[in-house]
């Protein structure tokens, strides 16, 4: 079925059901000139937004509709996530080329109507409209959080141990695996493609780390470790040390990187797109955090070293060895 | 300047002065991983997505900068108008090709702070990422108001008076113009070519209007009249009757249809991006609220017709003759 056959409000009758999850505080939902809703009382709002662009991003045909609705509001629910808020409502915009049918349309709606059920988040509204070449899809996500458990990128503070709430490199193995076409032949292939393909956003955890004393602050690990950190350092106003044998590396990653003769410490710096939380906590209340977030989640909040009042994010090797470690993120102007 | 040479968080701190209008209630601006902001005590949320897509809604050769940053913001400022709200914060994501120069992009944000300046509207975050082929703006627009006097659709009654609080088809005469290359040589031409251009968003007629007893239902004219009544009238299960010479046209529309021999009446039915409000009044409060606006706007809100309990939207010529007005205005998938 094409979209010229059911028009646009044909296809926003299609793509409504299922929208709806949590209806408690939402007074309009998709059909108005603006979706209305109200901020849960005592609470502020957060609100972020990011642009997904095909041959940028994705690319249509490496993909199903499902995988990239899935991940385009994943990686909104991280940012919503890395500020310690609860995620509440999702705006959608798609801009969308004529050959697109509506079969992947709807699969792409599925994804992100699953993921956003498995946290409890409504699509409220959004936009449609046509494309001459590649599909762009933009989400708003909007959150909510009691102002004085917000965590930010800008209140780390010298002495405090750095943490990630899961493994990191994943990522770049499963965008390696599609851009040198290997299959998903093993559990840990498949296991690597996924943490690529179908991020998660470690929405409760944020929540709960912002509610625990002595956190300081938080960034998602969407550029890279090394970019993200540096994020926290510059805005912090320190500087980070990481220990090489420290940072959380999957059985999967080591075995992909003994396979295809790389450096899972490497991949984990530079990677991008692990979307774990790194937040800092204050040394003193460091063990404490970590113990009452693994009786909560059953999973390790890692340590990876501690911010520093340096400038620079050094990385130290189990023989004491330290270099100093350069930003190798993501820009997306500069490739 | 290339965006590559200055980089993504390089274009960042370029655009970031100005953003920031009204601080009050902003805990976060541009810089973490979501803005921060409080809403209005006793209010509910309002919030609007408008995606605009190179070669679909705009020629970035036949555009400024500066002019289709101000469109871009102007008619997400539209929505929140017709529901009655008070605009209050704008995202924006960018997706920029390689050719796009940063002397383009600042000539749009420059567009964009102009107008939200104007509107005491902060911009508080966004995105901005890479395009292979076209420039795509996305913005999103927060606003806020008391819950019980916010403007639907869905809400007109049988009886109501319908208004609009402008003139009707001058954007399409503009559009014309620029599609057949007719240059502004008069005042008349040139206030049309703006129409379509600089359209004006009706904020505070529409927060006006919706403190008023008797106001029912509202909506932005962004489809054409017919369109966009349609959709009052399909979503409140009514119809609707219009008066051929109430509709309001321009002088300059007027001149603009005699040379070139064109029906302003068509124009205005089907044209679109007047981005006027059309609200429907109770017959017995219609005098006063007319009486009111413009005591305090020193404008007249027209009186165009009156919402019926048929299921068709009319049109009555002076002589009395009737004909059914089909929709016309604009589908993004079916031109």
């Amino acid at each position: 079925m094409t979209l010229k056959a059911i028009g646009e409000f044909g296809f926003i009758n299609t793509i409504r059901r299922g929208c709806l999850i949590r209806p408690g505080n939402v007074v309009k939902a998709i059909g108005d000139d603006a979706a209305v809703f109200a901020t849960e009382k005592g609470e502020v709002t957060l609100l972020t937004t990011d642009m997904l662009v095909e041959r940028i991003h994705f690319l249509r045909d490496a993909t199903t509709g499902f995988n990239l609705g899935y991940k385009s509001l994943a990686v909104n629910l991280s940012d919503i996530a890395a500020m310690g808020g609860t995620a509440k409502e999702a705006f959608v915009s798609l801009a969308i080329p004529k050959e697109c049918g509506t079969g992947y349309l709807e699969d792409l709606y599925r994804g992100m109507k699953t993921l956003a059920a498995a946290f409890d988040v409504n699509i409220l509204g959004g936009d449609t409209t046509g494309s001459e070449a590649d599909l762009v899809i933009n989400i708003s996500v909007v959150g909510s959080a009691p102002e004085e458990e917000i965590l930010y990128r800008d209140t780390a503070q010298p002495g405090d141990i750095i943490f990630s709430t899961g493994f990191l490199g994943d990522s770049r193995a499963g965008l390696h695996m599609i851009l040198n076409n290997i299959s998903s032949d093993s559990e840990a292939l498949k296991e690597l493609f996924n943490a690529h393909i179908l991020p998660r956003p470690y929405l409760r955890e944020g929540r709960f780390l912002a509610r625990q004393s002595g956190v300081h602050a938080a960034i998602d690990v969407s550029d890279g470790l090394s970019s993200d950190l540096r994020h926290i350092v510059r805005e912090s106003k320190t500087g980070a040390r990481l220990r090489t044998e420290k940072i959380p590396i999957s059985k999967n990653l080591e075995q992909f990187c003994n396979q295809f003769d790389s450096d899972p410490v490497e991949y984990a710096l530079a990677g991008g797109e692990d979307y774990t939380l790194l937040c800092t906590i204050s040394s003193d209340h460091a063990d404490h955090v970590a113990r009452e977030y693994f009786e909560e989640f059953r999973e390790p909040l890692y340590p990876i070293g501690e911010i520093t009042d340096s400038e620079n994010i050094e990385l130290v090797n189990p023989g004491g060895e330290v270099r100093t470690v350069t930003p190798s993120g993501w820009d997306h102007f500069n490739k």
